[in-house]
């Protein structure tokens, strides 16, 4: 990056040479979006210490800090006598909600929007078949329940249908009785919540999507486990035209 | 629970009544083993606190500090004007390596062990799939160079064999190119080696083992998803059996 590139970032950061938790925020996100944005990619090393400190208007306390933050995270790591690098992309904690947080534009990041359906085609098929084999009452009536509020939010509340929609995995997965995927599903959450957020404004088929989510159901309610992973298979059939839509 | 057990426990605080940070880790793990070893089940209510503080024979501040710490890790809740009660057992971080550390006796919970393996028959051959489609070469050649670990370490050095085990699982999901399923088999790393450390010295065919393993990285090397599949899915009935032995 050019010194003008980096002067023109400056502005980027709110009440610029003041420390405290809002200067330390926008510099964590600033270098979080350089290296999420692919501004710099996997083996850069960032600019200098004292180049980036001027150009952001910073301290070198609050540029170490974020760079400790980042590091965390697995986004960045500092070599001695190189500086500080963009770490490969496996060791970035693609699915922690902070990390998903700074990331200035998930619809630019095919890998991950692919990623994370073809991890859902691998999981949540099987934990589907698991529930119709083996749900509770109390927890086909958490999928009824996520189910009747996503009929109520179509189409006028996307936000309380993304809900719904989450609630409603949530609860097939947890109908499943296995706890290890359930903890893994809470794990890639906030990732689907993103996905749900980027993807519900297009639905041109809203009643479609709702009729197979009731299908879902109906076939766990029904222990039919064949076609439980069947119905679960098309939703995510559903999701992958729409993230194809993004693109 | 009666009085005399209560202060039965007792002892089990160092330093007793001093405060300080192995005070706050021994209550951590006592309340910890309560729950995770079943004394007390889901729905259960603690006892009250000035009885667990005295027969504990630690502060107030100590056993208040020690109820956060598991609340956040989904164990217990407080209920107001009920007390510190068990919450049900889906929202214990189980993967979490601090609360698997806490866990008595993993043996005597079979509950986890068999999602531990339905989970990773969910996840694993549809890893090891992908990995044959699409690995790379330094990708392959961790794998291999995880096997090699393996097979110097077996039969004399079980902790070495274990680690290498784990690489190598580790490695066939990271050559799957899907940096969620990665993210996520990062997440159960903890509960895998706890189930690797305990079935290791168990197994009575560490040849065969080893052979399987050597199948896997060949059908990867090979570009063969369905020998990818197959094999790894072999490695799961030959830890499904060595599972069954602690039983």
């Amino acid at each position: 990056m050019a010194d003008g590139e980096l002067a023109a970032l400056a502005p980027q950061v709110e009440d610029g040479g003041v420390t405290g938790g809002r200067v330390h925020d926008s510099v964590v996100r600033i270098l979080a979006g350089w290296v999420l944005g692919g501004r710099y990619a996997p083996g850069d090393t960032l600019p200098r210490e004292e180049d980036l400190t001027s150009a952001l208007g910073i301290s070198r306390t609050s540029l170490r800090e974020a760079v400790k933050v980042l590091a965390a995270k697995g986004l960045l790591e500092v070599r001695p006598r190189i500086g500080v690098r963009v770490r490969a992309r496996q060791h970035w904690r693609l699915l922690d909600p902070a990390v998903l947080g700074w990331h200035p534009d998930l619809t630019r990041d095919p890998e991950l929007i692919r990623s994370l359906i073809e991890a859902r085609r691998v999981i949540e098929p099987a934990a589907a078949e698991f529930a119709a084999r083996r749900c509770t009452q109390a927890q086909l009536e958490a999928i009824e329940t996520a189910y009747l509020g996503m009929e109520r939010a179509i189409p006028h509340d996307l936000v309380a249908c993304c809900e719904a929609d989450l609630a409603f995995h949530r609860a097939v997965v947890a109908a499943s009785g296995n706890i290890v995927l359930t903890n893994l599903v809470g794990t890639i959450e906030a990732a689907l919540r993103a996905s749900f957020l980027l993807t519900t404004g297009l639905m041109q088929n809203q009643a479609r999507t709702l009729s197979v989510h009731k299908a879902v159901l109906e076939c766990i309610r029904a222990h039919d486990t064949a076609g439980a992973r069947s119905t679960v298979n098309r939703l995510l059939d559903l999701a992958e035209e729409d993230s194809r839509r993004l693109a």
